[in-house]
């Protein structure tokens, strides 16, 4: 499928940051963060576009030609090419953090199984653990660390709404979970929502771990 | 030992389906999921035959000549190996399906250990998993997906009527688990084949997890 | 360190056991079973010589020149190095199985916790799971396999004396735990040796992934 | 960033040193026990001198130029970067024991996870396990192996008292945790280092599966 790039977009720009996307996405779905085909992820444009996943391919095997253009409302630009039916949550996040730009959506059994445990309290809280650091932001590991999970549902502008009005009362967010799904998680560019991906994977493992001691 | 092909099945298919079948035995060995040479894997051929792995082969260092042909009875056709004891449930498949084009039988810890523990109810429900969308036909969490578990056997005409008697019920089947042994799980083509293993692997491991942490 | 070979042995061959050797380890070692240059190998030369690991080596970057030379009392022939401390229990099972010909004594988690866990009964019996096929003499699901547990001790002839007093008493023996240390097994060659610890540390996690469940 | 050498150190040795700490950062980064740029490692070079990674680099691309040279304060020597915030850690234990030449902090789940659960006692106790005897000193799984865990502060000073308390106290200790955040061993070298680092992990990683257990 071929991509057609408005005369705004240097071609490079594109290309670069399609190369970044799947060299991330090659390297999650090693992680095993990506299971059957799921996930997606993003790197903005500029303030008008970012590149993104094509719906349903394979993240393991992911290259350039499986990337795609689409405008801040979520529509595909200059293709004919299906955009993650998620697309919408990413382009969210680059127009509520205009620093954003990259977005890092994935499935781990952690994150699923966190999810579901933490969905009757609407979110986890991170605690106590020197790993906090990691997260923009935060230089202590007494800091506290709030991540929300909000219901699934296959209708994204409900999704789209909840994540409004958590920002909306002014709280912080880097990441959010959605029930029996994955996480969301973004970043000033790729090696830092890199760093807060691998960061809360971890923590909430740990979390985990530790009711799993009835700790 | 050397594979006599009837007249009707040109090499090439043969030699393509046998190499589809050991490329994704050696992945599945790598991840772990065929230990000791247990598990066996095969894809159709025509209405009458299906090419499968010769019993008793190290799954991780699988080559062509590890695969035979059998017709849809199950007995070896112009070779004198032996198929895998579990040639039945694979053509069972393949006979019931007609759109069947791959079949794959995993031993996975997750796999054996899910099966101990949901034997007694005969099944597992699975709800409220975004990732219920990589099974065929599934298209929101909200769907209920029940794989059933079916007690352990060495005599496979038992296992072959168990199996019977749940699609003659007229209920839905994706896979099977069989207690303290494993799961079955199949596909239009190798690629939903090995989708639908990974994301019931993942599913049954967030399952186990839930229940380890009481949730 | 030099190894001189007793005339009656050919070069040949104990450069084939010793390759074999070293083939198994580098292997386990990257499963993560032999932590910290614990663990030890060997394969019989003929009825009265072994070739073993020398001590304390790196499993992982184990080459020829960590292996040498053992009679069946143990002691090192036609060279200086010392040969693992437990080499009293490797030349026992040659000594009381003819057709033995590869011990393997490795130390994975999963080895480590289930010694642990099942030392106050004595014993751990696999029942009911279909991989006890993979071990020599099991045709079904449905036979029972009782592995020991017997205390750990650092003086070997101690040891020693516990598996013969269970063979002295007409138990079957495949395998045995040593507590807060790891497993011992064999085969008729390298690959039904490993062929059983690979079935055996599948069936320990298993048993404790349900006890994990309370199942 | 460029790294001046006083006159009394060869730049042979400063090299070897930096890309010894390299080669273990990599291979430490691949098992996942340092997420997120987290953890450090450095290695003496002489009485006053210790190499040490540079502070917030990703641990699993690390080369000679992320190592940099300190004084036995911590200060930076011949170069404007800045050393790991952890740095007095360091050179605090080649001040306490002159035959120390490698220290490594890693930041495990199991190391995280364990400090958590074991911080209410304010140590771990290390008995009956064989692999105990990679501790050096440590000839018997009879012996006794304290870990003590410190509580966590960004402020270096408390942690240097707290593990010169426990020093002056006249205690063994050959590894610390802090809670919430990591482990700290070293070594003669920096393969004990390695094979102090290794066991702890696994003998951590088996207490939690024993309590997992109930056992």
């Amino acid at each position: 499928m071929s991509q057609q790039l408005p005369d705004s977009i240097p071609p490079g720009l594109f290309a670069a940051r399609a190369e970044a996307i799947a060299d991330a996405a090659r390297e999650l779905a090693l992680a095993g963060w990506t299971p059957a085909t799921s996930s997606n992820f993003s790197m903005r444009i500029d303030a008008e576009h970012a590149a993104i996943t094509i719906s349903g391919r394979d993240k393991g095997k992911l290259g350039r030609d499986d990337i795609m253009l689409v405008d801040m409302q979520g529509h595909a630009v200059g293709t004919d090419a299906r955009p993650s039916a998620e697309t919408a949550l990413h382009t969210q996040i680059y127009r509520r953090w205009p620093g954003a730009q990259a977005v890092l959506h994935t499935h781990s059994r952690t994150q699923s199984v966190a999810s579901r445990l933490f969905a009757r309290d609407g979110l986890i809280r991170l605690e106590g653990w020197e790993l906090q650091k990691a997260i923009a932001g935060h230089t202590t590991h007494e800091s506290v660390l709030e991540i929300p999970v909000f219901p699934n549902t296959q209708h994204m502008p409900e999704l789209v709404a909840r994540v409004d009005a958590w920002l909306d009362a002014g709280k912080p967010l880097a990441a959010y979970l959605i029930d029996g799904h994955g996480i969301y998680t973004w970043g000033r560019d790729m090696a830092e929502a890199r760093r807060h991906l691998e960061a809360l994977e971890f923590l909430l493992g740990c979390e985990l771990d530790l009711r799993r001691l009835n700790a």
